[in-house]
């Protein structure tokens, strides 16, 4: 029981290593691919997760939402959602943690300099319009695009874990481009909420209000909402699993 | 019967969700992917079909056009060709409200802000330069690439659905690129006539003429002609299906 | 014996409509993808290589330079070598001819605004530093990298069809960025002098010098250098075929 | 015994003409991809590793520290250790040298024109902001998920060699991206110093100091930590090799 929560825990962790680092080395002064961009940061993100699959193989969630779905349809037992969830929330403050100790020097050299709501959202995901239920509505819609990928995906792909990983990066990165722009597409409470919390506990410069209400009520649960109705959908639709 | 025809609904719907999502995210103030520009977005358009095949598998057309092909070739029998053609237009129509959904707080910010053609071209494709025979050409030769190219892919790549679906991403990441330029490659009628339906409909402000004599006449007819020519082709030349 | 001559032939045009097209979809005005810049066409001639191998099969060569490498190795007879080495450099000029008919209109309304040395090297190669031996040893040092890669991916992907496409793919994509900026790594005669007749025969407003001298000597040669060391290099050191 | 020496010494040296070619390529004058950026080089040396493993197959280390890495795991006998690392030093500096005979002509005209130290560091790799503690410990991680990852690959990808080289590419592709921005990602020994070796060495116009200092303490050590860490890491919680 140790080594899957441990390997949660892990994946979930070097995620957002990738994926705050992305943030950081487009979005702060003083690193090299400063200014670098969308594609190049989505990107990251996208086959990021492919090499978590790569390294811990198929069975990881890295996703409290993601783990819901999977108790849903019997391939995790009930008795793992809690650890899994608990793992995966701490692996995503302590990835986020990490991404911090990589790029401190240029958080030092962008304090001040850089806009102070753009320091935040290289950690969490937050909207450029404010707008709740829409915002509830997208992350939804997204999680459950994405919980289907990833379930078909690993239907189809069955032992090819390599090939499997490629796909699931490849769905990542069209969801995150034709479906992200409102949102920054979390779908993941571990994504969103661990390295929110890693920037309330960092000693970062010239912090701004870190917006829990909306991380809690949409990053927080309207993935649950998306990936539930993606079990159902993957079962009573598709016939898998 | 019920299955297949809504796998058509659902899987075009997921596409258009993605392509016409991607050009909201590209072309409207309030997104956070403002102006990144045709590489973003026709990756996005490519690898987005690649999901929609993971999802739904291989046997979805997503198109009239590669529908009229495999009818043809004897792929699908010629009885589903309308209700097929009929869910597509649906799928295309319904994806286009999806992605006005999620990105309705953007249109409402780029309105009077955002040139109104370039919101109208985010449903549907129009050329910037208008000659009707050649754009009938352009869509003719590139749907039968296309058509081509996925009959193709479907023959080598057997049993492989991921490699399959992925390849054919690729197909329409290099057919987009490199022969989408004047028309912006539609290949298909459920990709340009159900967006172009979904603009004519909704509320979006500032609406220009939608052109709707380019749509029927140059996406409306020339993929058929693509499509039979590719039809033709793979089974007589290539000696497949 | 007829069936490979003619695949040669539109093989090779195809991935000719690919690589000029993207060049006029960035070069020209009036087509929607002007200014995509670099990696959007190298995206493009690479993966549209893929496109051709998916269509056409694993046993096409697009270029004189493979097919005399492929003769060396004792994959292709010799007496297909000028059969071969002919239908590739007129499908060179058919490619170049479908898509400057795609492009027309652009080319129409950039006459005059586009620099004419722009819209030559739409067709050809041609370095913006004279230097012929450079070039040439660039040349035949990227065929030596790029015909290499190709037997080996053969090699190694037997069967996979599909797989080996995206690996020759992936291997343009490299070679193409990495030792490409100074000659446009051409790597192949058809691909050089067929559409740089095209240039010379269409209807193209404000012509510029066609720089024969180079593509005779560089993109007319070279190839054949590095195509032949290759041969050596894969059946004596890597001892495949 | 020559046979595997001879294949690091050459792969080494090819990943070094892509990678040191395409900084070239987007930071010289007089090269067709001149601020290309920084999405364009790092995909050119991710996938151009996977065309050095297309070419030398899966058993090629092109590192140093892979090579400790691989001799801890027993992979490869302790005895080539230091053969291998010199074979892959000497393809670092040769590597180097092919790719400055590829740009010379660029690195004439960018004389005086480019930065002096954007120039050394078309070479190797320098940070933007000095501190060494930091960048030892960003090169020990990154060269630790780098190691783990190539060796989860290898074991999930078994016989399929273009898979596993093209995984590889994708882990270098979200290494450098996510987490490249401060030290330019070396992880290597090889790909370091040998280049900043071959700086010191060639006629280049306009020198500044070579930052030995940098290169050995950092680059010349923490990859060796990093890929000692990932020996213990694969072996003893993921249970491979």
């Amino acid at each position: 029981m140790f080594k899957p929560i441990m390997a949660e825990f892990l994946s979930t962790a070097l995620m957002i290593v990738f994926g705050v680092g992305v943030h950081c080395d487009t979005v702060l002064n003083g690193t090299k691919y400063h200014g670098s961009g969308h594609l190049f940061a989505i990107t990251t993100w996208a086959f990021g997760i492919s090499v978590c699959l790569f390294v811990f193989g198929g069975g990881v969630c890295m996703n409290p939402a993601m783990a819901l779905a999977q108790c849903m349809l019997g391939l995790v037992p009930w008795s793992m959602f809690v650890p899994y969830a608990i793992a995966e929330m701490l692996g995503g403050l302590a990835g986020a943690v990490v991404a911090w100790l990589i790029y401190a020097d240029a958080f030092e050299v962008s304090a001040g300099k850089v806009d102070g709501v753009a320091v935040r959202n290289i950690f969490s995901t937050n909207p450029l319009i404010n707008d709740l239920p829409r915002s509830f509505f997208i992350e939804a819609i997204d999680t459950f695009v994405f919980v289907s990928g990833i379930l078909s995906i690993a239907h189809f792909g069955g032992d090819n874990l390599l090939l499997v990983a490629v796909c699931v990066g490849i769905l990542v990165w069209a969801v995150g481009m034709g479906m992200g722009g409102m949102t920054g597409f979390a779908m993941n409470q571990a994504r969103d909420l661990g390295p929110r919390m890693a920037y309330q506990l960092l000693p970062i410069k010239g912090k701004v209000d870190n917006n829990w209400r909306y991380g809690l009520l949409v990053p927080g649960i309207a993935p649950f909402v998306g990936a539930a109705c993606a079990a159902l959908f993957v079962h009573g639709f598709l016939g898998i699993f």
